[in-house]
Formats: structure tokens, C-alpha cells, sequence
């Protein structure tokens, strides 16, 4: 068992497993709507089509797990995106590995802020949902459509790991 | 010039013109994540595959107009749906006429707390982002792709309205 403090959610530390969608300075923004709008455009690579696959737009709804958190499952999406990005104004967790073969070790902990929305490229290692502090909501753009898209892993109790909130 | 108070914001009156994005019962839900997260599945039809287009995701900013507001430009996609979530815990108005020539007798204005997203769907004529309170966040899901997808109508003096809040 590792314990893990989560690391603040930015960009570029969230580029090898998808995009952030924040409305930040950082990305490509202008004005529109006779200038009562700013327009933060185009934050996430949106990968749903592969098999006959649509675009869906679910809402989820969290509840934070009785602690301490601990990573026991992980799962990724072989055949689409998913993002969430969160409705409540609340805290959540993200925890993710790199695409390909689980690496226990390769575990990265985020902790999400109100306002930070993420979006998995298609094969990243996820944990599900781990709302923080209430029950809070999530938009979620993800694939609706046949197909086998969900690949769990269950860690060795020596992989698991100890979220230090 | 007429004068509208906006009607309450609920999927059967939105239908001739969308989709509401709302974690209701009314809508298909289930439990998900080992029980920890209840699924609202599949709120809106996203259509944005036209003339080559592709899925957006963008975060729009908006500043609540000087008022009184008075309606006096609609405008629509005709190549894809525009969903918009708030992410901000303010309401904002939600101005739609149905699609096919603009009718100024049919237009609807209907106000939308916290937690209603809205997806217009393609060629619903609807008002730019209209905050109500406060500078608001919005989820928008889009086409982002080559060709005209904005048509625009300035309405005549006599047709303009003005939304009494």
C-alpha cells in the first residue's frame, strides 16, 4: 500500500492521459456575441465515434466513498473520450495512468478544482468518479453505442493505494 | 414592442425546440461505479456532424446585458445542435422560435435556473447567451467546423420584446 497526496490539476501535468476544460488565459479565447461573451474554445478532443458510437451527454451524480479513499480499480474506455466536468461547486479527485499495459507505479493523483473539467483521452486509466466534500453532479461527454468500451483493472492489495486529503 | 415574462424552463414545454440537460427522474437513470454515482443518461441529442464537422466543447463566459433586456436579434445553426450547461449557480434566459421561417408571434421565453441545460437543437432559432445576475460560466457543445453555421434576424422594431423580469 503507497500512500499518495494528490498534486494540483494543471494542463500540462494532465497532458499525456487528455485536456483540462478550464476557461483560462491559457487557451485560444475571444469575444463573441456582440462582446457579452468570451469564448473559451475547443478544450477537449471529443472521440466517439469508433464501432457506430455517438456522442452522449449524461449527467452523474457522485457520491463522495466514506474514507480514506483508496485506489483499488481502474478502468479505461478502449473505443471513446469521456469527459466530466463538474456541475457542483465542489472539489473531486482525478486518478489516472498511462494508455497501455497498467503500471501501478505510473499512478498520478490530481485533485480537481470547481470549475476544472477533464476530458480522458480514449484508453486512459481512470478510477471512477470520486467526488469530494457532497454529492456533486458531473457532465459527462462520453460514447452511447454497441460495443465492448470498458476495461477494468483490480490492483494488487500491494499496489493499492492511500489518498492523503 | 411586447412584453414576456419568462415561463418556467421544464422538458415538455422546451420539447418543439430541444433537449433539457437536467438530473431529473423523469428522465432514464440508473446506478453506476459500484453504486457510488447515479447515471442521468443520454439528455441530449448532439448533432454536429455536417459537412465535416466534429464535436466541441468550449466554455463560454457571459455578462448578464444592460437592462431592461429587449429581444432583438435571433439567430440559428443550421448544420448542428448547441447545448448549453450552466456552471455557474445563477439562472439565465433561454429565447427560442421554432425553426423554418422566423415567426415573432411564436417566440418563447422561458428562464432557466441552476442546474438546466438547454440543447437547441438544429435550425431552432434561439437568443445569444443571456446571464441573468451574474458573470456565468457555460458548458457548450457544438460543431466546430468549415462552412456557414450562423444565420442571423434582426427583428423589426414592432416585433422586439422585452423580457420583464
Amino acid at each position: 500500500m503507497r500512500h499518495i497526496k494528490p498534486e494540483p490539476l494543471t494542463a500540462a501535468a494532465f497532458r499525456p492521459f487528455g485536456d483540462l476544460i478550464e476557461a483560462s488565459d491559457a487557451v485560444r479565447h475571444f469575444p463573441i456575441n456582440y462582446g457579452n461573451t468570451e469564448r473559451y474554445h475547443d478544450l477537449a478532443a471529443i472521440d466517439t465515434g469508433a464501432e457506430g458510437g455517438r456522442t452522449g451527454v449524461s449527467i452523474f451524480r457522485s457520491t463522495p466513498l466514506e474514507g480514506p479513499i483508496v485506489v483499488r480499480l481502474m478502468e479505461y474506455h478502449p473505443l471513446s473520450s469521456q469527459a466530466f466536468v463538474p456541475l457542483s461547486p465542489n472539489p473531486y479527485l482525478v486518478v489516472v495512468a498511462p494508455k497501455g499495459g497498467f503500471d501501478a507505479g505510473a499512478v498520478r493523483v490530481f485533485r480537481a478544482e470547481a470549475g476544472q473539467g477533464v476530458n480522458y483521452h480514449p484508453g486512459t486509466w481512470h478510477h471512477f468518479s470520486l467526488a469530494l466534500g457532497a454529492v456533486s453532479d458531473f457532465l459527462v461527454i462520453d460514447r452511447i453505442g454497441e460495443g465492448s468500451n470498458c476495461v477494468e483493472h483490480n490492483l494488487e492489495p500491494a499496489d493499492q493505494i492511500t489518498v492523503v486529503l
